[in-house]
């Protein structure tokens, strides 16, 4: 075997243990899902974001609520949850709407609240983030 | 080091990237479990599928459809969601029934719409899926 | 290539091997996530809880029961599955509360079923087993 190859192999295994570490690295990132169209259901889901961001403190945490089926009212502009979602908007909580859901529901991106940004399709978004490592909560009781 | 070693750790590196290849390789497989009894539950279920399977075209997707608890309602004849159960059959998503739930509620396979086939234990379906990397759904709301 | 390079890759590959085969290995670890205050989710869970444990003999299941939000009633003293509780505690389930809807609801752990250990927070405890490897189930319909 000569140096050549001795090399090849020895970036081969950085490689290897980079790629592990990446996947090992603890960025939590956690999605919940909102299809339900009841107060009750999204006023638990406000509070499961703030424990949560506040429980796993000093880690970071990426959170994404996805709203989707009746679960779009809790985005939409006089939603009850509006100051709620502006406070978690400014943790850094993302809000996105299936879009799907909006056209069914003839809802425009006007009719949103600020800074809520459309998705394609929300049920896409929930497996697509799952697949990219993302850990589901299925929002509501 | 000879040839013949040489040769061998060659094999096992090949082995090591097609395992990673194959993790990695995405055909989509999602599992709904459909425990609720309600119908509204079960239609917005009908519309996410679809809307799963148009969203990630070209992509393939494996979709089961797991029915247990209430949720066998579902899969029973005379389901007010036959029509679309058998057009999404068509589409090649596959629904299972709880066999430990038909016992408790007495149904017997022929009460079951065609093509849906009876699995030992819903609950274990879904888990041993999960396990194997299938993306879980919780329908309903 | 020397030896001692040889043997230190050597060692590298076991390494490789067997964290490969700690992967997976398979102990099935399942945590169902209890959030309904309604006797009938808590009925259902209960029979998934036996259904998965049966179904899945004679591998070993490690099952988590965290209740928050509504779901604390189900681990409080005087819950209506008390007796199923102290059941499924013989076969090796843990059941556990969620200290921020304990302090929320104004439970003391006294009031809580034997065995019934408090959690820090109900949702990170969902998150963080998740990202353990843990598979999730959303009790309930």
């Amino acid at each position: 075997m000569n140096r050549r190859v001795c090399i090849f192999f020895a970036a081969f295994f950085m490689l290897c243990l980079n790629h592990t570490a990446l996947a090992q690295s603890k960025t939590h990132r956690v999605l919940f899902a909102v299809t339900s169209g009841d107060e009750a259901d999204w006023k638990m889901t406000m509070g499961n974001i703030r424990n949560l961001i506040s429980g796993l403190k000093p880690d970071a945490v990426e959170v994404e609520v996805v709203a989707y089926s009746q679960g779009l009212n809790l985005v939409k502009r006089g939603s009850a949850m509006a100051s709620d979602i502006a406070a978690l908007q400014e943790s850094h909580v993302r809000f996105v709407a299936c879009e799907n859901s909006m056209r069914m529901q003839h809802v425009t991106p006007e009719d949103l609240l600020a800074g809520v940004q459309p998705v394609r399709s929300g049920i896409v978004e929930v497996v697509t983030k799952q697949e990219q490592g993302w850990t589901y909560i299925k929002a509501g009781r």
